[in-house]
């Protein structure tokens, strides 16, 4: 099945090993056996889930065919931000709500207070 | 394989159908069958497609026997807002470096012309 890029970029960033590894590119171009190092995974295991990112365009590769460094792609991510823009306001209102609900609550409890 | 939250909120992304539930229900709660409506889908495949939001935390279902209607929720998103901020420099800075490197063009271009 062919993924919209959206969902492929969903589906990358599911697992745990994956985003440690777009982290640790945040800080810089890394090469496949520079990731494998503090993951204690075999370079085989990393060149997978490199693969993955790379599919779903959240990482490329250098040129070089010795250490065809990998680096982060920020479009995949901005993709993200957008469509979480959509939602935004779901939790902003539902934040509002209940900021709502405690201030009538702390006002109650000062009525209280002086009777 | 017991998933992370934030593992199993983007795979449960990772499917159009199911952002599209989700930005329905961002309109307000509503019943398996009207969910199944608008998508032509079996009340049976759009069943499966709100357990696994639900498992993911995504949604909760009302306790009206009858109707069970699904309402989103907003904590596994603001969980994704908040993972998303360490990445947000990223692209802040690199549109940065292409908003100079513009800059640069035009200065070069407006010296041309005086020339």
């Amino acid at each position: 099945m062919a993924l919209d890029q959206l969902s492929a970029t969903f589906a990358a960033l599911s697992d745990p090993t994956r985003r440690a590894i777009l982290a640790r590119l945040l800080e810089g171009e890394a090469s496949v056996a520079e990731l494998a190092e503090p993951f204690q995974m075999t370079t085989r295991a990393v060149s997978k889930h490199i693969g993955v990112l790379e599919a779903a365009g959240l990482v490329t590769r250098g040129r070089d065919a010795q250490r065809r460094p990998s680096r982060i792609r920020a479009e995949p991510l901005v993709d993200v931000d957008m469509w979480l823009q959509g939602y935004r306001r779901l939790w902003i209102s539902r934040f509002q709500q209940l900021d709502e609900r405690l201030a009538k609550l702390q006002m109650e409890g000062r009525t209280g207070d002086r009777e």
